[in-house]
């Protein structure tokens, strides 16, 4: 079928390569004149057969809330918009009304699978209308991997429920990776296990800890045994927060995650000022030793 | 090649039948009648070819312990013990040391699979000496899952190296597992996601969060899709709590793993005391109502 | 000085016994008949002379909101509003602009000291514009403990600051009660310390952990030396909640805060989904017994 | 009555001090010859009529273990020997068992207080027989603070409850600082509250968290308002772990204490190896930028 995608960043590129190959239609658009198949958001809307399907695929935030109020303007009544961007799921709610009051369909959907979804595919959850669903399936087809559908692609719920699906995914992603690290860090500081590397591949069949993660963590080993070419420097864009954010409102203890987005936000800190508060109450009480600034 | 079997229970068992299936030929003993190859230990030894080699799958601690120092008695110079199962690494010196001392060698092998090992086979994580290793590795080969050796047998470096390794291993399980059991608990407190099973479900292929573990939750979800069949309640056989005092004692930071640890802790308990604690002294100091035994 | 006070619950009805007590003149108002002094909002507002300084202490969100909406349509110009109590510091901008449109002052207050503050006094955070608070000192003065002003007392800054603060005060208050809770549980659970409430009525002297809800707990584990008359079951008003969050928008780690924040939250549930993910997972790798719900 | 005091470093020196103020006479040793009354521990036992009472105040460990054992020597039947180092509760088994056979008594105590003890007093948990608590009770007495008895002296429990119960304290302690540590980095962190030093200056009186710990950290404060003349950088000195390994051998959940001390650990990391794997983890999946080391 014909979709209109906006966004031909990491992710976008990628999607409209591999929806291509499926025989898909894709218009793109991109502020990027080296990637984009169109000049401008208006060219891409009159590029596109009515009814149009049309896919937004920029960062988070106020970009996608600009890209569907502008869409809104561009579009018709019966056209579907979907977000497949890592918007908070608070947004969806808004840009479906939005749209809705013009008729046009909104659907969410939380992509998983990084830059290896181009080859591999995409996990997708998504969130809106059954009929707007359907319509879009031959897309979410050709972008979720080989398989049965339902275990690439899930129908979560109505509006929001595919990015509040993505977010919990995300928040577990945090756990998971941060299990691996502790593992990783115990076994470097062991003086018994003289392999690490090789301790680590081994965990990749048969074992109950395997997952794809761990065979990137043996990926990342094989080219930098140590892991001492980078530092240990996180980021995080969002996600995370906002599942422990989710946890509170809803109650949910979230040790193990919470555990994780903070071991994230103390890696970037060039010095803790709770640990100073530390240092200087030792010092007042027992006299310890504090280092100097 | 043949081995010396010693416990046949859930994990024992299933190795001795995949390890004749390889065509080796494995002597087994277990107190159980019904399962045992033979009477005794004594009988065990004498059923053996020189230099013999022993397989220990019992469980860990005093009867682990308890069935070396047998082996110590009944063996000869030039055997070799194979401790497979789930000791604490501090364990295994000791064994070494007191089999060393009649030139019976010595390894340990953590390993990892589960009920699962049977069919898939089982990840092995080793420590001792080269030339023992080596001895033993068609033993290994049969045992560990298909595909190439290094991605489910590693040779993690000497004595204790093996059960240090799968410790760790373990002790990531925990963190995994609470990872993704803490995802659940949010979707399923979710109005949004109406259909918790199926979105799980399609995170099996294409995900950041693919994994075996995460298949195996979509198996129990498809007999019991809120999981409330059973209780929360969840057992440690020891390798978390070993993981943790390691981190302590090796000054790694483990959150996520002690997190996973202390839920199941508080998972088994009727009343938390420290609850009672917190619930007196906000009653103490605001007046808040207590809610009484 | 003149002051009306809105809200005669637990903490206001001590608060206008401690300000009249110490010479000042309130005029009180609350839905409740027995205890109100005026019949209406509208009285109250008469009853004071210009220009007036009103306190309202009733639950915070809505119920606060409203009563300074009301607020804003009975006072005049160079009127001063002071919200003590526990409103999340988000609402204080709103509050303060919606009546600073009308020429009316606004401060926020965090009140610390529960049902103690009658008779030792309120430790008081207070935000706002310099001219307000020393307008309000006296009453400040009057609800403050004895003692330096200084050390019961601050203008922490801006509209809003004295409602963060008293949300970091709690938040710490979590932590510090957690913190004593696990040693308690600790201490019940060792089979070495015979006399638990002995142990700890021996640290309210000397010690490094010496404090007032140290105090309390001694006070608690007098009448109840095992607090087992009471459910480890714990609520909670917000104030961890809202912290936890703010650490989240600062990407401050907050370990022990949501910790305690988390165990709050497991204190509530009569069965935790997450752990009966964990228990399905253990049985489904390995045959582990689960316990039927 | 007359007491030999072993080791006057930091604490014993005081110690010497408060118990000479309170007319006790004291015979100290210590390897440092500015400090010491008398030459060796031979001179030291010589130096007391019998029955001796002897304290020994030196590092835990090795250094308790061995003086324990030479005054195993030295003393006769009869004599007492007080442990009043923190040393790890299970050398106390040891150390009675040792003097035991010689018919030496035997006293565990926990000692609080740090630098403050000399002029404030020393909270006090005893563990040992009841007879010879009540033997040393004059020196409990002096070296405990002003007021009630029980308010800051415990006899907690047998041989080895007083050191138990000081590591909980010690584990507490770790809890609390965390949690203001924790609070004061918010604080700092936020762009309201402007003035950090006096809104915790103003949490000493009235409020929930007032404490000792807190009006050390006002004390800190007062001299380095930011906390900015010294590293976050904070040692532990064994209770800490000792108090989360017995919390995992109770089986008692300790997410608060045990967070507290891995952020010690964090605080002294160049690099933390655990976030080197996720940062890999996240470049492989998503293309994410690394720092380089």
């Amino acid at each position: 079928m014909q979709l209109g995608l906006i966004g031909l960043g990491k992710m976008g590129f990628n999607m409209r390569e591999r929806l291509r190959k499926a025989g898909h239609e894709v218009v793109g658009y991109d502020r990027n004149p080296e990637v984009t198949d169109v000049a401008s958001l208006a060219e891409l809307a009159k590029a596109l057969d009515a009814p149009r399907t049309v896919w937004v695929m920029v960062p988070s935030g106020e970009p996608t809330r600009q890209t569907v109020r502008e869409l809104g303007d561009l579009l018709d009544a019966g056209d579907l918009v979907i977000d497949g961007g890592n918007s908070r799921f608070t947004d969806d709610k808004a840009n479906a009304t939005l749209l809705h009051e013009k008729s046009i369909g909104y659907l969410d959907c939380g992509v998983s699978g990084g830059v290896w979804g181009l080859e591999v595919g995409y996990g997708l959850m998504v969130g809106g209308e059954h009929e707007h669903v359907e319509r879009a399936m031959p897309i979410f087809d050709a972008l979720r991997p080989e398989g049965p559908r339902e275990e690439g692609f899930a129908h979560a719920g109505p509006v929001g429920a595919g990015h509040f699906a993505k977010m919990v995914h995300n928040g577990i992603e945090y756990g998971l990776m941060q299990a691996y690290a502790e593992g990783f860090e115990l076994l470097e500081a062991s003086e018994l296990v003289t392999d690490v590397p090789a301790t680590i591949k081994a965990w990749q069949r048969g074992t109950v800890v395997r997952s794809w993660l761990l065979d990137l963590l043996v990926r990342a080993l094989d080219s930098d045994p140590e892991l001492d070419d980078l530092r240990g420097y996180v980021e995080d864009s969002g996600e995370g927060r906002w599942t422990v954010e989710e946890a509170i409102n809803h109650s949910v203890p979230a040790p193990v995650i919470s555990a994780a987005l903070f071991a994230r936000f103390a890696s970037r800190q060039e010095d803790s000022p709770a640990m100073r508060a530390v240092a200087a109450l030792r010092n007042q009480f027992g006299g310890h030793a504090v280092q100097k600034a």
